[in-house]
């Protein structure tokens, strides 16, 4: 059995220019990653574990800005349902990102950061600058590629377009085609950004004004999307925060507000404005039947891979409609899917949450 | 039978000062409101219409500023549901409100706008003024009272504390209590707001600044919650907006994009965001359980008005199982109430469009 062996602060330059979807070229590309579990010698253990947008590449090991745990260390690390003693993980920060790829606050060819000058980006663009990392090292096939949420749209890119790559696509909580209400969520998100005077057109890195304000309260609406109506009753409920009644004033008054201010003021310690810009504007951009036709089946035509498709029932950001549909098209493509639809309280939030049904599937479906 | 009349940009200045929830007092108090049709000698075919957050006093007449015709024109005018040939309506705006009412943008004592100065009010100090209205107008009793949104939680506090002013009380798509997930988006809304630099700390009047940005992007993500996922994508779905291809930038590529940002400017062009803040903390203060000891039966304690509770099947603002609490509580006080779930796809806005069931309902509760 093998050490599980996290090293940390890992990147590749790509020793070629990044063709994007726009026609564009990015160059040159670094790809920051964690890895963690050993790489057998026959290189056949390898997973990809694609991040969420507000994600990165420390999946499973203490995150260097909060200190935090890894986003999803319940489920990765040793004897765990991705175990580590068995597979060689991978996770990348996605380019557009802020946490060691290239994004918007790199430098561009005159040495200041891109700001807006960081051509958008599409999912596909983020998962062939991750198919070029795995080249680099040396990886030429996956036992797996995992992901949820921006993740999962990743994990169904990879599918669709580099489909000898893996054996296995696990798609948790997600879509085949973002919908008009999450581009308009979305939307909400980039333009608080944009309205924000310190955005300054983008061009804020090293004028010591960043649009902090604007992003936190991106970061605050799009939190309520990430969690159940339910949940948010059963956790907040119109209970008060620190106080026996009401102010009658603007402070937060009730836990749900403090939460959420908190939420907002936490993230933007961690995340780069100009970054939610373009990695929202991916995510609103991804619609895997459009790159094929219109016709989502045509889109896996040929697909030898093993796919796993799991929903939540409280989740109303990505709801369970979307992923029936996504197996539609699997299935009409001949893949071999299976499916489920699991309960959850937490919304969207499910797939990062204490869901021990979903630690069994994923263990299940990687023994498949 | 009594021709209409509209009369335009009427108000009273009340005599007293009105005690607020919060302790405090508000004088002068100055309540700007619009009639239709006319009062029947015995004023005993009054007909008070409470607006929702948003609204205000011209539901059934051209609006000032925009030109457009009045929010609820389809519900009210002769032959119509609530039909002006027969009731005398009327529609006030709230105190806190823009339209005409005493409001944070009113002058205070030395004769400085009030700005944050002004009281943080409740649901039940709206229509405290309101009360205070109808008995200078010398009508002391309601041949109706009804409210959709946030004009419903007006109309459930008069059945709580001015139980002997209406025989009639219509309460459409709204709820005894805000939950938490509607507390946490209004939050964001004012966040957005406060964290414009234009806001100034409210003292932004004639200063030739508002925060428009922030009250744009508040409008635009509270404007997402009125309606259902599904009538987004029906009327939006992914569609572009005036082009055939991505722009790959962050113009309005998407109509939802376009729309949604549409909604914000217009938005502002008729609306207070200090009135945004303070309306929307009241609707957030907004408990009618709370305010009697957490039972909400003991609200309608010994209620002699007839009910009639309507919500709507895609509204996930206030869903039915609000509504459906509500009715409970009714009917375990006694009260008379009759309870209606429509079909309508256009989720919380579904209030203010085209429902012909919704025509049906009113038409048949006031013949009651």
């Amino acid at each position: 059995m093998a050490t599980t062996q996290v090293l940390a602060g890992r990147s590749m330059v790509l020793p070629q220019p990044l063709p994007l979807d726009s026609g564009q070229a990015l160059a040159p590309v670094t790809v920051a990653y964690e890895t963690y579990g050993e790489l057998a010698p026959d290189r056949a253990n390898a997973v990809l574990v694609f991040h969420a947008l507000t994600g990165d590449q420390y999946v499973a090991s203490t995150h260097p800005i909060t200190g935090k745990p890894g986003w999803w260390e319940r489920m990765i690390g040793p004897g765990k349902p991705i175990d580590t003693d068995r597979f060689h993980v991978i996770c990348a920060n996605v380019i557009g990102g802020c946490m060691g790829s290239t994004g918007p606050a790199s430098p561009a060819d005159d040495g200041q950061p891109y700001g807006m000058r960081f051509p958008v980006i599409t999912i596909r663009d983020m998962v062939r600058a991750q198919v070029a990392l795995l080249a680099e090292l040396g990886i030429d096939r996956l036992y797996a590629a995992v992901g949820g949420s921006m993740g999962g749209m990743q994990a169904l890119s990879l599918a669709a377009h580099w489909p000898q790559l893996t054996d296995r696509l696990l798609l948790v909580a997600c879509t085949a085609q973002m919908g008009a209400q999450n581009i308009a969520f979305q939307e909400v998100g980039r333009q608080s950004i944009m309205a924000d005077p310190n955005w300054q057109g983008g061009a804020y890195y090293g004028t010591g004004k960043a649009p902090d304000a604007g992003l936190a309260v991106a970061r605050m609406a799009a939190h309520i999307t990430y969690l159940s109506e339910a949940s948010l009753t059963e956790k907040f409920g119109r209970r008060l925060q620190n106080r026996d009644s009401k102010s009658f004033g603007f402070d937060a008054d009730f836990q749900i507000e403090s939460y959420l201010r908190y939420q907002g003021i936490s993230f933007i310690s961690r995340f780069d404005a100009n970054s939610y810009l373009y990695i929202t504007r991916a995510m609103s951009y991804f619609d895997l039947a459009e790159e094929h036709s219109g016709r989502l089946a045509d889109a896996f035509a040929g697909t030898t891979a093993r796919f796993c498709v799991v929903s939540f029932d409280t989740d109303w950001l990505y709801p369970t409609e979307q992923s029936r549909r996504l197996v539609h098209a699997l299935s009409a493509a001949g893949a071999a899917v299976s499916f489920v639809e699991l309960s959850a309280p937490y919304g969207h939030d499910s797939f990062l949450l204490d869901v021990p049904a979903l630690d069994r599937v994923v263990t299940g479906f990687l023994a498949w």
